[in-house]
């Protein structure tokens, strides 16, 4: 932590700013410019309070050094985290297909999806049971009855589940059912919801909440991490920005900074982070030539019929042709796709591991 | 709603999408333009599903016309909401005052400050004794420790309390406490901590998310409306914007945009949308000028000392001071500080309410 | 400047950066912290290249210390700039008005407006002659004959006249007729346009740009300084966001922040920052109540026969309304209106200064 | 154009505005709903101005159903646009590389850089001799000495060249050196410069502001087609947003979307987008596996001496190594890199042109 002192900071006040560096057990290390005093702080920068600094009189701004995450950086564990779901390893060199519908609307409807997209390649089964919603007279998602069509899914095609989770006290309901919980954008600051799946020790995809910074992101993700969860990842699924022509503003940028920063799995989701069909395959391309590790998308047997999210959710016949634009890309970034763990295996139940 | 087909959309797309309008109960209006075509849906618009109509052949674009929002809207309610907090009037002529620490930290800290908020025209306590940080390592607030100093210096001053709710389990503990439970920024678009706080009947501060839009805002104010807690105060804290001279940007525009939009009573937080103590007296001032109903001030006997949000707390002479500029702007505007209650009258317990 | 290393910098590194501040004719100063060490780079800051440090193997980070502009800043004139246009002081305790149409249409639409907004107690009068528009296809105004309206207006009713200038060869016509060029925020970084009128050395309204930090709108006031321009007033007029509700987001914060950090007259455009005529008086309000030393005003006969900017232009019976409710906020925060010269004095004209 | 009424709007405000539209030789088509009145517009929307209907009584919103902008749009000239730049093919299917330095900073920086760029695949040499800076005291290029450099590189390797124009008076200047004339971001609205570039018939590379939309850069565009310049490169170079780890936010959306509304090629530049030189390499592959037609890279022999914008540049070895992962790219999209004319090929001088 560095502070840096007004230019007409007196003596006295730089050193009631040492006095008080010292009153926290650290060391001041002085500075003297020729317009301003810098002083640095020397000990744990990430362990002291950094605002009781601004306040005392004669700091101008306190600029924090350490970054503020620790189990979520690349300092702290160089190598890629990486960890199976069913036989399907994340944050390998393979690249990883996630798909299906936004919500959960029927058995029929699910059911068709979920082979679709294996068919096509997919290697995990997304849908929701439980939706947040903008409006309260929206379709708020079939709740159990979901999660049971969801396990009937997973147990004919094979394929892991990855569904959102809302409220803590879900947890034990959840954990029954899905193989990953999804912590959706808006409860990404959720702080009881990220205790709770911390705890839970099960699968979480973080995604980042429209409005948050990089550094957020990862400090959502410290708070899984320092559970004791180490199986998390991370997913850029747009910002918030001016630029209205899409839903969000797909923050290709943060696929390799998160690379450099984090150790973490990386996911995209081209199909939030645009809004529009049109655009999905294009953004999941650039995803993976950036260097993502999976790509999480919303396909729908029939768009025209979906009760949320229809416009932008691919017809399976168009993630197919995704799918293996994916491969050609994964192959020119000298990676692959993820190889999809033989049918024959039987598939283990969520309940069973 | 208005469904704009393609400049090139053929007769047979343009009737299919006039069969889907009839097959949700709706009539369809067409309108020829030399260039598209414009179908207009007539009904209520806000019964039906708009995203089925984007992945139709042939259509551009849907535009809503109807207002998504309905007991939150002044189109419904054209009167101002105003409810009693102890005695002081929300929502009326006078503005209202809420004052106190971001965190409780301490007994001496909180009557401190309590009393000296309550000196200084206070007419409500804010105190967080659950507090949402963004970094796992910061302090988490004193919880039930600090309900209790709360409700101390509740019944030592006659203030009524506003306090941060975090999570739908602790309701019946808050509410024990509180006269007003705060849903935090982050929490905003918690469906299942809207819900909860909606079926509490409890008084609610909503704040808005630093990524929400006024439309947005005030559909989570319909969550709650839609349980029957009429009882619920709109707060503007600030949004997210590329400025980082202040830690966020005041949307003074909200003000005057959520008055004509509805009629629940506007708070401004203009320490929070500062971040910047040197900062919040200008901005309360700009907040009242603007129509705002009350405000919500950090104030902190020694804001070097504080656990959360030093930079932007106020001493109390200094609240002292912005509360004397108010009366003088509320006076400006016509309007007056709202009268605090005698501090003769017995407090009411709000347990006992 | 600071310049942080890597947590894994090695000895050589180090060496390597000090080399080259030292090469730079400054002083290294090391702060070895445990986890990184910092240099300080002590010397004239603003003089040397900090990008050359960025490369360096072993930086992280490199912050500046020092505020990148000068002749802008408090801390190089500590005192209020003010000065006169036609007898009314700009920068005093006074708040000017300055009011008109957004473009100048035709001899009588401009006198008139120019005559009523005179008459509710207008300083200056504003109208646009070269008019920047998005669309190649919309009113670009009236060029030369618009400038000579804007003279005559002058002429009859006293008032100095603002205009807006968009390219550099202008200046020898615009200078001729308009007492204040105003750089439109599309050109707040239109550096040929800043020198330009940087050595015009006539009185300027710099208009923010809607995406420019308060920093880069100092640095473009510092483009007009250095040449020797002092008579500059900065004029928030709105960023952009990602609310629609409004057209731009008014930063209020920038009203305190600009006052705190320059002694260059802050002017608030609510006409523009909100893009709604029903918001435009709170926001005036608003901006005064925070330290404006001044509000621009669009003002139409006709706003509906406007050619541009009807929407948010008021018409003079509102804006003289607005007037009063700025005479009451004025004085709540112990100021005024300025005083109006005398209309019998002889109005000056801008060709006779 | 779509004028939706008030919910309370009066048949006499229906027909206020019924009449103002027939007024301007258009007609009025009515919808009326439960709820609302909506009157459809039929015409040339593009023709009438919208501003006017927005301050009628009863008048709630007006939505405009037309695109603002024509020449630019794929609905009117549905082929991608080509053009030649000696010899090498603009907008084709191969993909175009124009690479170099920021600024021009002397004879040996630029033809050491343009050789290795030449020799690792790049088609266009870019340097800047005009640079537009935030602050005054930075190095501001060095003008027509730059040009004559930029000159002798294009003699010596063929490489056509690409410069930025801050002002229409250079306009003679720089034609006679530069094959492509660059708008900087910080120009997109500069409405004089539009003008002046538009009528020199030169091609044309258009960078979007940081703050425009991406309808508010087709509106740009448009400026420069309507002067009958037809040679318009549109660049992607990163947004605005609130995230700071990148220097701007890359808006990869924008290639796809660009894609569909335009038929004029679309350029990415990773170097401006992000920054930082480690996330070039990334975004460039991310760029061209949306669908971008080429990209602009800075490159310097030497980084950090640049006079500009070091952190951003690649280091020639960088570059080739980009420019391998490219063509993988490419050719993954079913494309390629533009073909290199051969070097045998007597360079043609711009001003023989």
């Amino acid at each position: 932590m560095m502070i840096i002192m007004h230019t007409d900071a007196t003596e006295q006040q730089i050193a009631g700013v040492v006095e008080r560096v010292e009153d926290n057990g650290l060391h001041a290390h002085l500075s003297k410019g020729e317009e301003r005093t810098v002083i640095g702080v020397v000990g744990d920068g990430r362990a002291i309070f950094k605002d009781q600094f601004l306040h005392l009189p004669g700091v101008d701004r306190v600029i924090p050094i350490s970054r503020p995450y620790k189990l979520a950086s690349r300092e702290f564990i160089p190598d890629n985290s990486m960890f199976p779901l069913d036989g399907v390893k994340v944050g390998d060199n393979g690249i990883v297909l996630i798909a299906g519908p936004c919500s959960v609307e029927s058995r029929s409807q699910l059911l068709e999806t979920a082979y679709a997209v294996r068919e096509a390649g997919a290697h995990a089964l997304r849908g929701g049971a439980f939706k947040p919603r903008t409006s309260p007279y929206s379709f708020q998602g079939l709740g159990e009855a979901g999660l049971e069509m969801l396990a009937e899914a997973r147990e004919q095609t094979g394929m892991p589940i990855v569904t959102e989770i809302m409220a803590p006290e879900h947890i034990p309901l959840l954990t029954r059912y899905a193989d990953v919980l999804q912590v959706g954008a808006r409860n990404m600051q959720n702080y009881a919801l990220l205790n709770a799946v911390g705890e839970s020790q099960h699968p979480i995809l973080l995604k980042r909440s429209m409005m948050a910074s990089i550094e957020e992101m990862l400090m959502a993700a410290e708070y899984i991490l320092s559970h004791g969860n180490r199986r998390v990842m991370l997913c850029e699924r747009g910002i918030r920005t001016f630029e209205t022509a899409t839903r969000n503003t797909t923050d290709i940028n943060a696929v390799p900074v998160l690379k450099s920063l984090t150790h973490l799995p990386v996911i995209l989701d081209p199909s939030h982070s645009t809004g529009h069909w049109e655009y999905v395959a294009a953004i999941a391309r650039a995803g993976v030539a950036a260097g993502a590790d999976g790509l999480i998308v919303e396909v729908h047997v029939n768009p025209t019929e979906a009760k949320s999210d229809g416009p932008q959710s691919l017809k399976p016949e168009r993630f197919a042709e995704m799918v293996s634009q994916i491969r050609a890309i994964a192959e020119a970034v000298g990676r692959s796709l993820a190889p999809v763990p033989s049918s024959e295996a039987s598939p283990v139940t969520a309940a069973g591991k």
